[in-house]
């Protein structure tokens, strides 16, 4: 029957935790690595002069693989519509556009960027459960961070906006910092202790201020270091952390790791079981 | 009425927790970003010179602007002078400075840093609620690490001026450490690990003494990331859900925000006045 | 007796706990730090043609002496095939195989970089216990957060393909992105940090490019170090003094080593067989 | 009375606690700084030829101070021999000794790096309370992380060698890495981000080996990053983490921060209040 046909292409392409499935998945993920390892060989001048003709060969064949993934996809998804407009649906479809594109603008670089978007296809691959569990940590994390992460971000670009200006004014246009926006450009090359080394302050007044910029930015990588780790720790506890024992006086059901009693009706969580030769210790001591 | 209207100003201005306030803070950030735009293009030769007479035009009406602004701050303020003499009061007033003595001095370049303070203008933005919370998080954690802050920065130094020296004496001015400060700064540069490269060893023992200095300071980033991370984690702990309130019996001080009852020794967190009072109380209610 | 001498050497060779197997194991570390010191020595132009010939001498020497000790590993061994087969074991044997290569080409300086795998041997000393416990807390942080790294370095291998590509079509061959595999050279030069600067944006577009790769460097350098610190700490807990065997009661999993009773719900640990039994094992000891 | 005199001396110059003390380590503490600051000014070419003599008066001045200093210290303390072979004792001799040494050699350069070592001085001023505590617990979390930091050292070592040899075979001399010694210099400044550019990689293969290396670098960062904060946040919590309040029925004092029983003899910790209601309230789940 068709419909059942379409059902099992249905389980194939979309759900990756069947044998079937994670075949599909791996074959995909040959196919992305190989399509962009072509884009990479393409670029280089050697190989393009020698092999140009076969790469774009092997690069119609792909895209034409994808396309064809694509109609199916769009073909078997029991809601072809919010398949075409989800964030993978566009990334499938920016995966085929510059094959077809390239017809009409041959040299057209800029579809490069496009056609190496197809890497974020890879992700699918990290929607295996394993992977999935502990990137929603990671995402957790990041997401309680952010408005930490916001404050950090807004105290950084305010360095580069005064440390660039004060650079551009001490050592000037005659040693590379040729205008504010340069200066920027140099106070986060050092801020982030890359150091590129192309614009390097040579007047002593501004080698001071390097030395305060880059032991600021040495300092600092600790803040979001620190709040990364503090949220990541937090995520990590959260599962376990909260006993799920309820109590058995008044049933509230969440408590902390290391509660004894129940902290709304202070009855203890868990009964003694020897509580007569404990009481008969205690009324010893009080004789 | 004018007293009204001044009240209504003043809370406007000054509120960021109103619907009024949040729209005037976020005009305000615009404007703020937008002078910092017009210096920064203005800094670029090539802008500079076709567009220079716009752009002074735009930053004669921005400081125009900020000025107006300052006067009526001043004007409905409940206490002018403590809000002149405030953090924000100076700012407030550095930012319009410059417009005010470029009419004296026309090229002083050094104005421009007075006017890239206007930047710290939109901490005034972090003042929302959930931002002031988070950033309060990062200064607790700052506060509480600054004795060992100062341990580390201490030992920094010492290391910075050890090494400087030792580089100065070792690969000599040839080498392009013409003097121990130079040497120094290289240290810092190396230390860090921002790396420049405008300065770099070329004894087989200068390369020796810099890898020294390289393990070091790649080891030791880990002292203020731990310090901040170990700190910070105890400020989200103690003011992020559990109450510091100390348990009467036995002193256990974190609890969770609804506890009534210790849930270590089981003790009520808070004496009960009167029990029968309370229970007459609720009778009452119930009437 | 043979027996016994072969018994004796294998425990000074294998065992490390003894202090003649320790004495053998401090003998083995200076003879491989000699061995990589002429390997060293020998790169060196200057040293070469001067000292070449004694180098070579001690070399041979070493060889042999590695040979030797090899043939009687193999020797004492109660299961010489396996110890052969073993990592240490070929390690051992790629200890002196470069040397016998050497007799039938003499130039080959692909053999220094299977000389040089003999400092992998050092790592037979770290299996003295104290240092094992502790590589042991690494190692098994390192295992538990192998999925957030997975993870993690597949969002960097997406991000360097991404921004390599966009370098290349941005800044192209002339700035000396002469191809995307240099551009993502480039990316990761500049995300991890490193900043060499022999390859650097010199088009405002560019360096705005390179400005967010550098801030995504600095930043998610969090990531790993906040996964890692957050396993360590897990695994330095659970291991440390502190025992996991499960309260039978309330299921509390970490108590302090000399623990009888579990400090949340105050029941025993661990079952008393027969409290009448145990009291009269007690009263026999009296006796 | 002579006595009294050189007791209170002793307490001036060795007692940091005293308003006098710490007023004798602010004066020390700048003669030290302004001491460095004379090294330095008169390591730099043009200030040496201007005010040189007036450097080197100085420079004697604070010579002739610190030999005072260091015979009253001697001269005072109870027991001066123990005193001038302490570390502290014989960094202030390393202070004074180069400037009595410059009558013989009057152009020794190398005097100039014991010069600096005064900054160790710096250290005293660290015993002041508050700092001392802190810094206690710096050096608790460095010691306990003693063995993991060696095993980390050695892998870091291996690293190096390896990667050293394995670009000095790929590159070889034409490309900078000159030996097997430089190639460990570059893959040092490699590994450690800090990436001066004065030796680069310009074969695709050596590139690839470079990345690799970065990556390595990038991450490995976390490892003593995790280690240190893991020990720091035990040192911080060991101190206040262990309840010191005596079990009521068999006094062993050290408990778990959350213990609501004694962990070896069961009974609870802290009485119940109404432990009569609470009764009555279980029966009545019990009926």
């Amino acid at each position: 029957m068709k419909q059942s046909w379409r059902e099992r292409l249905y389980i194939i392409i979309f759900h990756t935790d069947t044998p079937a499935g994670q075949r599909f998945d791996k074959a995909l993920l040959l196919a992305i690595i190989a399509s962009l390892a072509v884009v990479m060989l393409d670029s280089m001048a050697a190989i393009h002069s020698q092999y140009g003709t076969l790469l774009t060969g092997i690069e119609w064949c792909l895209t034409a693989l994808f396309a064809i993934e694509y109609l199916v996809r769009l073909y078997c998804s029991p809601k072809p519509l919010s398949y075409a407009f989800s964030f993978y649906g566009l990334i499938d479809l920016l995966a085929i556009l510059p094959g077809l594109l390239v017809l009409v603008y041959p040299d057209g670089q800029y579809l490069l960027i496009i056609r190496v978007i197809r890497m974020l296809r890879v992700f699918r691959v990290l929607k295996l459960s394993p992977y999935l569990k502990q990137a929603n940590f990671l995402l957790t994390a990041l997401r309680n961070s952010r408005q930490k992460i916001i404050v950090f971000f807004v105290s950084i670009a305010t360095l580069v906006t005064v440390f660039g200006t004060l650079m551009y004014v001490v050592e000037g246009p005659q040693h590379g910092f040729t205008s504010i926006p340069t200066g920027m450009y140099w106070a986060i090359v050092t801020l982030t202790t890359v150091g590129f080394g192309d614009i390097v302050p040579r007047t002593p007044l501004g080698q001071m201020i390097a030395s305060l910029v880059m032991i600021t930015g040495y300092s600092i990588i600790a803040v979001p270091t620190g709040i990364f780790t503090a949220e990541l720790a937090n995520a990590m506890r959260s599962g376990d952390g909260l006993l799920t024992h309820n109590c058995p006086t008044c049933s509230k059901n969440l408590h902390e790791h290391a509660a004894a009693f129940c902290n709304r009706c202070g009855n203890p969580l868990f009964a003694r079981q020897d509580s007569q030769a404990n009481q008969n210790a205690q009324n010893d001591q009080n004789d």
